[in-house]
Parts: structure tokens; C-alpha cells; sequence
């Protein structure tokens, strides 16, 4: 439940950062690529932004890092208002017991991936999106771009050329869904416009402006409609069970708010209706969650009562 | 988001019943033990209780049902309520993607129960109010008496019979679970409790009441408390992951609620900080959730804007 | 092939004995239960069995040890020869890749064991014999004893009582097999059995000639038939596909001989219509194989050429 | 085992030809690529090759057909020579419980394919053809010429186009193989080749003569060596526990003989020591295996006794 007196301002954000200071520069720096290794192992950044769209940040909240994974999020938010739902035909929204970015569940399901936040759910997203506007990457581009009010966004070219050296896993995938038949585009146009989504560089501050969406009912930041208040619910709680690959449970039993997480080392997390939470700190866990994040989530919960229930 | 105009009454809760009419008595009624199979398949019962324990109903709603599976909510409450969180060492919070019944996962987790809301979860949560109460069933009745207010509520005794010589599955759980030492008590016991907790008939009226400690930040209906608020936030955030089986992203989809179904064709669901939900049809679905059950939470959930998000 | 000229004598088998001789004592002694872990860890013994009876042996080869799985292959038998086959519907011929005690693929096929030499297989082989005799051991006991012509083969009582009390896998394994109705028998009577039945005390010449039916297409020693030509064969495809758990393709590849092996450090191979091996030392490797034993039998292909290919 | 007197001719051939012509067009052709549904469903040929080179035959045993995954024995025979054992550090040999495609085991097994004989295994194997001799399947086809002294053997090229152009799942295959470190080559040469292979021509005549290394312990047709006779009794070893699928178990039991099949309709089995069997007839059982073809090799097997047991 929100807690109608938790109140964010400056300070709480300061105490947050103190209490998780000891873990920023733990855990392990995604490595699998030169260009993310390279990354300051000791960053840190959390901004919280209201529905209005007022920030609040502290550390390192306005350095544009690798956003990764959380780009899912904002490429299915797109992908499903330019279709109207029938995207839920090409992904389910069940949550995977399974890594990231596993094969396992995508054969048993017979090319339909489990949730738009596994790796093979956002091929498909990328895939419709490929589709309706011809330009992936840019339409996303463009929607984050307005949403954060920041023209400089953009994708990191080195990032994004070393992914695409790195990709056999993200090709099995792809290649793995063609054969099921539920991927209508070029597979090398979708793994590349799927790699250069992952290398935005955005900060915490761009990311939780560029998420008010998901907390006004659908609303975009201008005033436009981008998806109905049910389909807005729904995403939230499809990212609630699903967003956190194998720790689900563990972070809804931690932090209990909707989610999700991205090798680049950060978080955005949703106070349902109230605030859009970006944290960013390089150290993983085990399961591919920012230690230090993680860590703030759970810091800001307690402190604010903030939760879905 | 729980929206804050969002007001029940007893005329809303008759347009929910006759917008679900048509799939009364559709689906498959549990036949596995004899004393199940004989219910009436065109039941329905649909009660809605506030956090100060106003009530509103429809239906079979003061109707007693054999409440199965729901028993492990008020199971699950009550023994972390004797452990301050120590069972959470015994039994995960992560979701199961199996039948509520699989020993695959369990096997695979060297015996510690995915979370407290599949059977051997249950079981495991027997065994350790077994230890703490020596008589496991008996407290968690004088439990539901209490916060209901209804002294009647009781085991219903054929069910329980007939569940005990059937219950071989659960048996293979209890043995699996022991082998790897997370039991305490005699497994014939364990399973004594478990099915008698099983065969507690009660109705909706009765569950909506007792379910208040969860809308309630963990105090009990007579004003002690249960659970501390952050334990009740964390076995609300468990049950939204794991609460409906193999089908919890569906019905985060369509309904958004932390909800336990049983085989009965009950569901309880939980309106964060407001209501508790009880809707009762025997008809079950392919995941075992009652299929006019599930059809009155999503309207009544569409209809209130009702939601966790 | 069968090389013509393979001849076995003693000083073959000394050979091997001290090829092998560095293994003995390495590996993990079974300690699951205490009766088994108090056996002596540098025991090795290896007899050979023509098909009409000559035996050589070196080593401890007349010392009785504890049969455990190696009583699955007579007990299959036996019931096979009850049957005239129809007990194929009731356990399969595939291989097994999980761990001989798994319930996973129990559970996958529906309560059909995959083969006769996992633990499942043999509960349900227990259970026909159980249904056929009224004494399964009793039979299978009388049987060894004919066929090794040695009537104080007999079941250790001490084993057998521990493994009564250590059984809760096996308990759950056949409670499961029970819920998908396919056990006849009271279940504590099947556990009974077979825990008596895995408690026979025999030694490497006592497994060798009982196990002479294999390789005299179907007749007993005492010259009457037990299995028809047809069904020795396919009891011998059978075990070479099945018999080594999940090391099947790795013994395969480096002996090439049908074979069963036992957590007591027995393993009894046929050389196809000509030979009955049984060596014995109870260090394992990770599959629960006899680390010397497996090397001896590859010492002794490699040396005579015996092998089904 | 081997019977010292079944004598294979003609007339036994003509007798087996008349059991099974009732079963002669039932199963389903492979119809996944246009050139393999247009072959003549009721084709059928069955030869048999001593291993001097004596051949007999019936029905259309001299008309080429698809080999398919037949390819993969004599692949990997020819990579096993060329690399003196260490390509088993890159392929295991245990037995897969998987369809013949999976991803399910590789991405268990860290990339390392469970055996030659299923796809992945086989992609490992061109790869390391390519990598020896610059052209693998022009290696390839050069030795099963010399073998079957047919220089007429050729890649069917219409087939191999069509199969190139549908090869999702193998490029997933290949693709995670190569996430693993395990592939050398450029995936689109892997491709190339294996395809390639696969759609090699030839007949039963031409496929028994071939195998003959397999009977003459690695001897070549020509008396060159292929493969000392322990790596040519590991390969015949390795076939009869990984060579049909997922179905081993029961082709072990029914026939009793190391054998491959490939979804062009034809078998290759192996009588250990003495003949190459080679049978055809394009319609398949669930398994993937020729209907007609597997009740030949039944039939044969009861009506010679032999059998590697």
C-alpha cells in the first residue's frame, strides 16, 4: 500500500545513498564486452521523479550510463500502443524461472517468449516495432527523448558495435523464434536495431522522467496519451512478476515494487501512481542486479513505506 | 493504483454477478475425492469485506465451501506470526512455473519449497505449527474463528477422510521434503494436519473477514497485532507472485491483485491497505482457479480500477 | 565383437588386479547409511563365470558384500519370467539421464519408470513379484541361491533394517509411482521388500554364476528355462542402454559390455553369450560407480577384446 | 550375440521385403523443406554388405535417397580419424533424452552436444572437417565414393538450397554453440557444409558399403585404416546408446543393433563384426524414424538372431 505521508525530498535521498555507500563498488561489473567493462566500477546514481515530473537526485544521478535491459520496458510501452494489445499475442506474461536470456523456456513455449523482459521478448518488441515504424531504435529514441525533455540522448556507437560482435546467444534466440515462425523481419535488421536499443546511454534522471508513464496512467510526460490506464496497470503488473529474471520473488519479497533491472547496473522501480525510481550503480549480483540499487530499493522502501501493498 | 473514489456497495457487487452468470457452473468441479465432486457446481458466492470489517455480499456468500489451497494463507500468516521470520530459512519466496503439486522443483531446490503457497510449502508451514503448537489444525482454527467471529467454523471430517486416503502425492512430497531434513514431525502427522486444514469449511464471508490482517498492516481483527507491517507487505508481495500457480502473470494481467485460489473454487484477494475479496464457484480452469471466480475479480477490479498498480 | 580368441584365465586376471591395484581405496565409500559405510574401503574383488560355469577369481572375490542395485537386473528377471513380458507396460527401456533416485522424469512420464534399473523401475518390479509370490525376496532369494548354488546367500538383516529407516526417497518415490495408481501392493510392504532385496550379501562368484542366464540366452544353471532367448536379449539391450545411470554412455565408450552396477561397489557385465562379470570395491565415483571396478572392466576389454560391438 | 549361423541371401531378404510391405507408405513423410515431400512415399530397399563386400538386395535398394542425419556416422567417422580422439573433448557421448534438435541439453551442457549424432553434434563435427581438410563436405564425399566405389554419389543441390533456407534451428544451434567458445569457423561456412551433407544422395547399396569400417574394426574398403579398432568399437558403441533419438530404448529392445537413422526414410544399423544394413522408406514414426525401416530391422534381427547381445 502507498503510504499517503511518505514524503521525497532531498535529504531522504542523501541518507539512502550514505546507508548503501559501504556496497557501491561491490558485486561484479558486467564484463562480457570491452566497452561496459570500462565503466566507473564505483558510480552511483538514484533520482526520483514524480508523476509531474519533479526530480530529486543524489550522486552520480545525471551521468548517462548503459541503460541495457531497461530499454525494454520503454520499447514495449511503445510497441503496445502502436498495437493495441495484439502484441500480447507474440509474448505472454508469465514469469520465467530461467536466466535472462535462456533458451530453455523459448523452446518449451514453441517460440513465444515468456515475458516482453526476457531477452527473446524484447527481439519480439523490436521486431513489431521494426515492423509499424521501419526505424526501431529511432522511434525509441525519439520517445525517450521527449519523455526525458533531452535531446542528447542517444546510442553509445562502441557500445553498440561490440554487442553486435558478442551476440551468438541473443542470434540463437532470434534464429530460435524464426523457426517457429514468430519473427516477421530480417534477423541481422533485428539484432541490430536490439543492440543499439541496449547501448542508449541515459542517466538515472532521463530515465525516471522518460518513466512517468507508467505512473500516470498511461499519460506521456506532453500531455498525449501513450497506453489506457488498464493497459498501463497491466504492464506494471507484468513487470512486477517478470522484471527481475530469477529474483522475482526475492526483490518483491525485498522492495515489493514493480521493476526492472539491466546489466548496465541499473533499476527503475515504480511507486505505483506516485513516482518513477532510477538507481544506477555498475556492481551485479549473481542474478545481474546492481548490489548497491538493489540495496537503495529496499533503504527507500523501509524508510518510505513506499510498496504495492 | 488503488483509486481513491473507488467505493462498494452491495448494487455493485449484483452487477458483478449478473455480468458472470453466464460461466456459473462452467468448468470442471475438483472430482479427485468423492466428497468434493458432490458439491453444487452452479454455486457462487461473492463477499467483500473492509478493513474495519463492514461486509458486503452476494450470493452463496455466508455458504460454507471446503476452502483447500486458501488455508495456506492463514496457515502461513499464522506460523510466521510464531517464528518472526525464521520459517522464511524452511520455504523460498519465488514463483513456481509447475502444477501446484510438482515434485520436479522441488527436487531441484533440495527440498526447500519454492514459497508457502504450493503444497509442500504448505506442508512444510504445518510441520513448523505442529512444532510450535503441537496441534497445528486446532490453532489455526481457533485463528479463523477469531477473526471471523464465527465460532462454528470447523474441519469438515468426510473431506478430511477422504482426502487422507488419497493423498499419496502429498505423501511423495512430505518423504521428499524429509530426505533432505527440512521436516520435524512424523510425516503421518504432517499429513493428518494438512489435510484436515484443507477440509476447513468456511465462506466467503467468513474468509473476507478472517483475511483482514493482510489489509491491516498485520493487526489482527480484535486489534493485536499478527504480523509486523513489513512482514504483511512481504506475504502480500509473496502471494502476488505466487499465488495462483502456474497461472500468477495471468492473472496479474487480468486482475492485478495478490489472491490465493484452492481447489474448492475459492479465491481470496487483497485490495491493499482497503479490502479483502472472497469469491467462491466450483468450476474450476486448466490451472484449477475457478473460472467464474476469476471472471468477477477482473470486473470487479476493471470496474473500481482496484489494483496493486 | 566377440573376438574368438579371447581366452580368460587366472593369470589374466592377476593381471588386472594389479593394473588396477593403485584405485583400490580411492573413490567415496557409500555412508548413507552406517551398515554400509563399516565396510572395508580397500576390498576388491573380480571373478569371471563362463556360461557353463567355470569361475576365476582374484581378490576378495569370494567375500560376500552388499548387492544394493545389483539386485534390480535378477529381480527383473524373475518377474519378467512371471510375466512373460507384460510387465513392459508397466516400466520402460529408456535411458535415464537424471540420478537413479530422481523423480523427476517419474513424475514427466506419469508415474512409468523409465527403466527397470532406477530406483522406480525396481519398486515396480518389487511390487509384481510381491503380487505374484506373496514373497518377493523369498523368491528372489531362492533363486540367487539356486543359480549361484550357494544356499547362504542371504539378506543382511542389520543393512537391510538401516535402510528401512533412511528411506524417505524411496518412500516418496513410490507414494508418486501410487498416485498415478500404477503399485498394486501396500507401500510398506513394497518398501520392505526392496530394501531386503538391496540387503542381499553375496559375493563377486556368487553374482557371476547367478547371473549365467544372461549369457545362455534364457536358461537357468540348473538347465530349465527362465526367459526366452528374445527376452534375454532384450533384458541385455535394456541394461546396456540403462544400466549405469547417467554414466551409460561413458561406460559404453570405455567397456562396451552390458553392465549393472550397486552403491555396495559391486558391478556385474556380460560378455554376450559367453561370459558373467562381477567386480567389487566400494570406492565410488560421482555417478556411484566402483572407481576401480569400472577400471578393471576396462583393463579386461581392452585385454581380451570382449565387447557387444 | 551374434549367431555363428545366420546366413544371410536373397530369399531371407524377400521374405522380410513381404512382412513388412503392409507398413510400406504408412507414417508421415518429412515435409519441412518442398525437395524432401516430393520423394515417392512408397519407395522401399533394404541392403545388406558382408563385410568383405558381398552385397544383397531388394526392392529400390540401388535408388539414391536424402541421407540426411545419415551423413553423421561417416562424418564423424572421418573427423575421429583425422583428429586421433581429441573432437570427443568437444562432443560427449551419453545418450539424449531430447528430440534430435534441442537446445534444451546444449544450453544445459554449456555447449558441449551431448553426442555426434544429434544435430549439434554434427555441427561440431563439420565445423572440425572444416577446420582439417578446408573442405568438409567435399572430404566427406570423397570417402563414402572410395567406400562404396561410386563416384556418382553427389549433394543433391535442389535439396541443400531448400534446406539452407530453412535453417533457423540449426543456425540457433550453431549460434549457441559458438556463444560457448565451441565453434571455430564462420557459422554461415558450418551451415554451408552441413547442409550440404545432409543432402547428400545415395542408396542403400551405396550406404552399406560405406559402413563397412564399422564391421571391419576401421578398416577401410581399400585396407587403408580408418580407425584403430577401439575407437571403431567406441563409435559402434556410442551409436547403439545415441543413435535414434530419443527413441534408443525401444530401437535397443526391438532390434538389439548399433544403428542411425535419418528423417529421409533411411537406417543404417550395424550387425557387429559381419554386416552393414542399410533400409529405406520415407515414412515416419513419431520419433523421426522410418516406420517400414525399423519393423525390417525388427524382423530381420528375429528372424537371423543377431543382435549385439
Amino acid at each position: 500500500m502507498v503510504q499517503d505521508d511518505a514524503v521525497v525530498d532531498q535529504s531522504l535521498l542523501e541518507r539512502i545513498h550514505d546507508e548503501v555507500r559501504p556496497l557501491i563498488g561491490t558485486g561484479r561489473v558486467a564484463d562480457y564486452i570491452p566497452a561496459l567493462a570500462a565503466v566507473n566500477a564505483r558510480g552511483f546514481g538514484l533520482a526520483v521523479a514524480s508523476a509531474d515530473g519533479e526530480v530529486f537526485g543524489v550522486g552520480d544521478y545525471r551521468v548517462p550510463f548503459s541503460v541495457q535491459s531497461l530499454s525494454k520496458v520503454f520499447a514495449f510501452g511503445l510497441a503496445l500502443s502502436l498495437e493495441t494489445g495484439r502484441i500480447w499475442d507474440r509474448v505472454g506474461h508469465e514469469p520465467s524461472n530461467h536466466a535472462f536470456n535462456s533458451l530453455l523456456q523459448l523452446e518449451r513455449d514453441r517460440g513465444v517468449p515468456r515475458n516482453p523482459f526476457v531477452n527473446a521478448g524484447a527481439l519480439v518488441t523490436v521486431d513489431q516495432l521494426l515492423s509499424r515504424t521501419g526505424d526501431a531504435v529511432g522511434a525509441l529514441r525519439a520517445f525517450v527523448r521527449a519523455e526525458a525533455a533531452n535531446p542528447d540522448i542517444d546510442v553509445d556507437k562502441a557500445v553498440a558495435t561490440s554487442e553486435r560482435d558478442n551476440c551468438h546467444r541473443n542470434a540463437a534466440l532470434a534464429h530460435l523464434i524464426a523457426s517457429y515462425g514468430n519473427l516477421d523481419n530480417d534477423i541481422d535488421a533485428v539484432l541490430d536495431h536490439y543492440v543499439a536499443q541496449c547501448a542508449l546511454a541515459m542517466s538515472c534522471r532521463d530515465l525516471a522522467l522518460a518513466g512517468r508513464f507508467l505512473v500516470r496512467h498511461g499519460v506521456r510526460a506532453g500531455g498525449g496519451r501513450l497506453l489506457s490506464a488498464a493497459d498501463t496497470k497491466r504492464l506494471n503488473a507484468t513487470m512486477f512478476v517478470c522484471g527481475m529474471y530469477d529474483g522475482v520473488g526475492e526483490f518483491a519479497y525485498r522492495v515489493g515494487l514493480p521493476a526492472k533491472s539491466g546489466v548496465g547496473g541499473g533499476i527503475v522501480a515504480v511507486v505505483p501512481g506516485r513516482y518513477v525510481i532510477c538507481v544506477w550503480s555498475p556492481g551485479l549480483d549473481a542474478s545481474g542486479n546492481s548490489v548497491a540499487g538493489v540495496a537503495a530499493l529496499e533503504a527507500l522502501s523501509a524508510a518510505t513505506g513506499w510498496s504495492a501493498f
